[in-house]
């Protein structure tokens, strides 16, 4: 049942799908070989394999504990963080000045999936550290930087977002933790934070949190809302450590999953914190966090959804139950491996083409964010237009489907899998989270209608169909890929579709594109897929037909084909829902539900 | 967030759309009136609210536990279980010759439903009981009958049902537990079975165990398998309570959910037990439980399905976040309440049209169940068709529905559902083991297109079409509902499209049938509903136009309306995928996933 890290998928789509090294000049702070990249990818799977996945189980069924303000994490957690800090696995993305080893983000987001699918919620401390560091280097004084950012490079210290309070999540408008200035530059910070994931534990020295709070006097709403730095102890002019700050932990939540990462409720009185960036730009600062922390849940879904696979497979293959439909498979046991099953192997190619199509819309966006950062204007603009529109499709498709596939995983395993013998459960219930936290999945959605299509008056949309056009024209006569491309070609033409009708509707009645957002997102999320498909499907051809006799190939046309022929007739039955319209909905009086 | 008895749901349907006092003369042990229905429906009811209901919190945070083989349900679960022997509800269905009430199954199915929403771990305890008396009426002798059944039918005894065994479940042909006839017409039974709900209690005196084993020197295989009853304590002559039988719980599972339930490993040495039926007819004798328990799964993923979505309802009118997108909906309050956003509404909508078209179907089903027994032959014929075509589709299409539903109540919820402080967790945990036991929903789906749809030539799927036609023809003029009628005939058509294929596909190669078996499924349970919410409209439809003004008939209709156009579209997405065929799946080495 050991997870293992899909090395030879993800070497196939940084290599041969998205040609990483090509768009290597592109990258401010990398240089960036292919021998580099296949090193820290192996090394990056064998430390998930060895270190992080033994102890997830542990996790799940210890949990963290408080005592007092005390939170202790399960066994060997702790150890296997110093592990982890000391193989430099938390400061890959980095920047070299203040300590981190400056690889662009395709790195993080390659070995990020395998730690998060060998325990997701192992992963959620880096995660967390990284989300809070690029908070602060985004926004803050040089000052704050120099104090805080080389010791979170490293991971020996870590960081926390700390957005929601008892009476709001989605709506931070209603934040009430309040700031009063000190005179000295700092504030006094006061109020309570919940669902604080890694508000406090035993990893590390320190804990930096990032702090949304409302600066006495500032208007009501989210434009009254301004961000700050609070560390769990002070910070020394010389970078020691000095006296305990007014943040504590009240309370660890009781949650269905993800029982080893410390999500704590937090209380601040008369904290002391520094302002990052300026007052009444917290939620623009936190803007920045919350998109990567976006990505970061799409692929932690996504991950779940591998493990839970691989555990599904073994299961498959081991399990003796039943006879082959076409006659005894297995002739000299007791019965057949449920393997031979169609029904079975339906979940298995459905998981697997999830797995497998979003891992490569991982990386590709990823390949994105690096791009951002090009010389070159007209490559950065079009790749920040991406990261705008994609990342609200990433983090909602990729859960939905990372928590489907966990679901299938536990389908697989029968009775088995609802017990707690399994891992078939603990993934299930993690990967449930992935849709509600950072934006539930029906916010990402109001997020792709309401902001990211129409900004810059739809360029983005516009370069994603022109790109899928190119593609499709440029291979669409290559008969031997012809089932990807046409699928791409028809699933495209019905993401136009809802678009146009979302113009044509979502304008005259907003509800009209609330009711359809969620349908709209899913035939994206298809497209998205279709297209690294197609991509992987070509450089697959490509191989065989080049003499590549590597058996990896044909199973990944085989998977593609299931894609291709099971999955994208979702998009229609998708289109069809999104254009019946607000109506039926809003009608219903609100007492007759 | 307590617990409400759909009883004025529950009532139309038995009244306006099924007119069930209509068919009361079919029946062959009631005499079934509209006030006696009324009045089981609201006391069933009142006592779900009030004395199941609030227990069932408790036993999923407590759960049982053993000591030695003593096994200790949560607390108040005995309580509760004593009162509803003592109202009598445990007996509703039983016969009276063995001092059951002897009314039929739709009112057991009726007030199950308010049993399983209000604890769903709880409602096994009957349940078992009822899986156990069937198979022991169905097949035993009058002596073994007269010693077992009147306790079982008052509920002071309870009932197991015991067929999985470690190295099978799904395949009993594999089942290795050994029956020694000891020559006095019992058997010495020894061996051990696994995941026994209700196994080892303190609900009652005794438990009666119906166990799948052996006879020394049987054939292998299925055929080798015989039914027998075991005591937990071996019964006097006189019907008091012997010595104890060689029968104790082993352990219990640590399961994902239902956690009230006592889910255990049963170890048998030398148990003293009593052959039900002949010798190598366990499994023909076990079947007759299985359909009966595959029915109450059906109703109970389902009915977890409505507790979600109560919950999910009450919580989308309390939380105040963010505001309308038309504008403020509640603007002397800090925001609106969620149940104003159109996606939110969708969750709900989607979740009122499963539960309400659900809760139809099971009553129709249990409809067939007691014309079963008319004495007016083709009625009866009829009525057996379609409960053999109907249970596999019940069981699978409402335990998938009922998970998918407690998945959209948790994610109203947003992170608070996550948590368990709120109910939407233990749902969704209670709810997925409804997918699987009793026959996981892939088995349903190959017992459906490999044993039920050929049996008899075909002739259970020909009424069902020949009913919905008549159904469409009759009403297809009714403006009023039309879109309902052309709902039904559209997917209707699907279904025997799927239908077809199957014939002309499944024969030549089994694996296509296998491969396309749950896809079919659905458009069945598609079908179904839509057949059950065609029928809603038109009696809703009556009523609006007989002048009655009850908001619940126009309620009634925009949630059906729903269905129509929002979750029929997927009938077609899952044709299409059906017919691509087996070839996609089995073409994948088992090494290749």
């Amino acid at each position: 049942m050991a997870y293992k890290a899909p090395v030879r998928d993800l070497s196939f789509v940084l290599h041969d799908v998205l040609e990483v090294e090509r768009h290597a000049h592109h990258f401010a702070d990398a240089d960036l070989s292919r021998d580099l990249i296949d090193q820290i990818v192996e090394e990056g799977g064998k430390f998930a394999e060895e270190v992080i996945a033994p102890i997830n189980r542990a996790g799940d069924q210890e949990g963290c504990t408080i005592d007092g303000d005390v939170v202790t994490t399960p066994k060997g957690w702790k150890e296997a963080y110093q592990q982890m800090v000391e193989a430099g696995w938390t400061s890959l993305a980095f920047g070299t000045e203040y300590g981190g080893q400056g690889l662009p983000s395709i790195m993080s987001m390659a070995v990020g999936q395998f730690t998060a699918a060998a325990s997701a919620a192992f992963s959620m401390y880096p995660g967390l550290t990284a989300g809070a560091y690029h908070g602060i280097e985004a926004s803050a004084s040089d000052e704050l930087k120099q104090k805080y950012l080389p010791k979170m490079a490293t991971g020996e210290w870590t960081g926390t977002m700390n957005l929601t309070e008892p009476q709001c999540g989605t709506d931070l408008g209603m934040v009430r933790t309040k700031a009063v200035p000190n005179g000295d530059g700092s504030y006094s910070i006061t109020g309570q934070k919940i669902w604080i994931s890694a508000g406090e534990h035993d990893f590390a020295d320190n804990i930096i949190h990032t702090v949304l709070a409302r600066v006495e006097g500032a208007v009501p709403g989210i434009k009254g809302l301004s961000l700050f730095v609070v560390p769990k102890f002070l910070v020394n002019e010389d970078g020691s450590i000095g006296e305990r700050n007014g943040v504590q932990c009240a309370g660890l939540e009781h949650k269905m999953g993800i029982h080893g990462n410390a999500t704590c409720v937090m209380a601040y009185e008369n904290a002391k914190g520094w302002l990052i960036g300026e007052e009444g730009r917290g939620m623009n600062n936190m803007f920045v966090v919350m998109n990567e922390a976006r990505l970061g849940t799409g692929l932690q879904g996504l991950a779940i959804g591998d493990a839970a696979y691989q555990a599904a497979v073994e299961f498959a293959n081991d399990r003796l139950q039943g006879r082959a439909l076409t006659g005894a498979k297995n002739p000299d046991g007791p019965a057949d491996p449920i393997m031979v099953h169609p029904d079975v192997r339906r979940m298995l190619m459905e998981s697997k083409a999830f797995v497998e199509g979003g891992r490569a819309f991982i990386l590709w966006t990823a390949l994105q964010a690096d791009l951002q950062k090009s010389s070159d204007e007209a490559t950065a603009t079009k790749a920040k237009d991406y990261m705008g529109l994609i990342t609200p499709v990433l983090k909602a498709y990729l859960t939905d489907k990372g928590f489907h596939v966990a679901s299938l995983a536990m389908q697989v395993h029968g009775g088995s899998g609802y017990t707690e013998h399994f891992p078939a459960s603990q993934y299930l219930r993690d990967a449930r989270i992935t849709m509600i936290y950072e934006g539930t999945n029906g916010i990402q959605a109001l997020d792709l209608v309401g902001r990211k299509l129409p900004s810059n008056g739809g360029r983005a949309i516009m370069s994603w169909f022109a790109d899928i056009d190119a593609f499709v024209s440029e291979n669409g006569e290559d008969e031997a890929i012809k089932p990807f491309v046409d699928g791409l070609a028809d699933t495209k033409k019905k993401l136009q579709d809802g678009t146009m009708w979302l113009m044509q509707n979502g304008m005259a009645n907003p509800d009209n594109a609330g009711a359809a957002s969620t349908d709209y997102l899913h035939i994206f999320g298809l497209t998205a897929l279709a297209y690294m498909w197609a991509q992987m499907a070509k450089a697959a051809q490509a191989k065989i037909a080049a003499g590549d006799a590597d058996p990896y190939y044909a199973a990944k046309l085989q998977t593609g084909r299931y894609f291709v022929e099971r999955i994208l007739p979702d998009a229609q039955a998708h289109l069809t829902k999104m254009k019946t319209g607000a109506e039926v909905l809003m009608q219903m009086p609100a007492e007759a539900f």
